[in-house]
């Protein structure tokens, strides 16, 4: 269909999950054709490991990584967390996030679990370590296409672009060059959404995107004007993140 | 597919909305095949009106209906704004809910949207006048099959039954009788989560939900111990719901 909202293939289980206190949203992907029906999740938060594990057992899944679409700022990541009480997941994180992880991943690759993939595409700019899932392509990975864009790209949005090794010259080419090249009925799924918007269209962002549809020049002035305050979980989540999440919060540390 | 958490065809548009405040879904269907992309949404919530409208608009699409599953205690529906901004658009609530509304529906009754069409299940308990959208049976109707359960049945929960005509009992018979005798597949979406759940299925459910898979005197017993308060919306928003969320705030009026 020319427009539909929703991925369809015989093989994945998709379910969003979403963390209200820093408004992520979490993304639980299965292989429910292959026996084993394994299983990941794109940036799980801390906060919401419980849930999300006792989904994956009800379901029937056997959880093999635990990815991250960069280093967040705003929450600590569940991926830690999910280590300890999962034995044998493994974390992922892109190898330009200079974070710790089992894997660690660059433009190019392609993460299995059972038939279906995810392929990683660098998209820095929001921070230097920012990178795209996007499914495969092909007749067997669903279809349309779903991109797990992190911070790069929002619906109607991006994340900023002024801390963490951010550039907003560099955000515009990852956009335009690795996200909006994607067919226009590919779902953009993103690592937030503050209005309550769940998924959106590559071909609604090229459309409707108020920052992104500007020319470049334009754009950088509009993320240099933003006049946005600190995060007030930065100082915390991202040491944390950098270790998986598992380092201990800076207030209780010696 | 047999365990895919997402329905296709090539005729709907589908999108899931989020208001965080309180914690309500409101959805959007339409049927793009269709020359007027007719749109209709279920539970609009008065404060992201304008997002709603937005996103239509950005979609080209034209809204016909805008439904409640039934009288809401905890928000006020965005019904009587839309109808404001957009002519022509047709208020639809169930016959059995005492409220006004442009179309009175009832059991068995089909909502047309273009060649897709809802069809209406009375399931009270919640409230007296509860009732389940569900999607058309047939080749050219989505598939899986959608449910929007209002209060009836929530992931892993359902709604209390504690006022406004609500009984326990006859929730227990209205999710047995009406909901998870559909097919296993259904996609569930309740009007609520509190979790961060965007979507469960028919089968899931039967298994897992913590009261509905409980005999029906343990139902009633779980129902009449929950000693939830009083909910802090509910003399502002009934009188407001009954006639299209219209009325004025109890405490702006005279
Ligand atoms: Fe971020
Ligand atoms: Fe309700």
């Amino acid at each position: 269909g020319c427009c539909t909202s929703s991925s369809q293939s015989s093989r994945l289980l998709f379910r969003q999950l979403f963390e209200k206190e820093s408004s992520t949203y979490t993304y639980l992907l299965a292989d429910v054709a292959h026996p084993d029906k394994p299983a990941l999740l794109v940036d799980p938060v801390d906060k919401t490991v419980d849930r999300d594990l006792s989904l994956v057992k009800d379901l029937g899944l056997k959880l093999i990584y635990a990815i991250n679409t960069h280093c967040h700022a705003d929450h600590v990541t569940g991926t830690g967390l999910i280590k300890g009480k999962v034995p044998g997941v493994k974390s992922i994180i892109s190898k330009a996030s200079n974070s710790k992880a089992d894997l660690l991943v660059e433009h190019g690759d392609k993460i299995y679990f059972g038939d279906l993939f995810l392929e990683v595409r660098a998209t820095p700019g929001h921070t230097l370590g920012c990178v795209t899932y996007v499914t495969g392509d092909g007749p067997d990975q669903p279809h349309p296409r779903m991109a797990f864009t992190g911070d790069a790209l929002l619906v109607r949005g991006c994340g900023r672009t002024d801390f963490q090794g951010g550039s907003s010259s560099q955000l515009y080419d990852s956009v335009h060059s690795q996200i909006f090249t994607l067919p226009g009925d590919t779902l953009v799924y993103p690592a937030h959404d503050y209005k309550g918007h769940t998924v959106s269209t590559v071909r609604e962002e090229k459309l409707y995107n108020p920052r992104l549809t500007k020319d470049e020049d334009t754009f950088k002035n509009i993320m240099e004007n933003l006049n946005l305050s600190y995060p007030k979980m930065m100082d915390i989540a991202v040491p944390a993140n950098m270790v998986c999440g598992l380092q201990e919060p800076i207030g209780k540390a010696a």
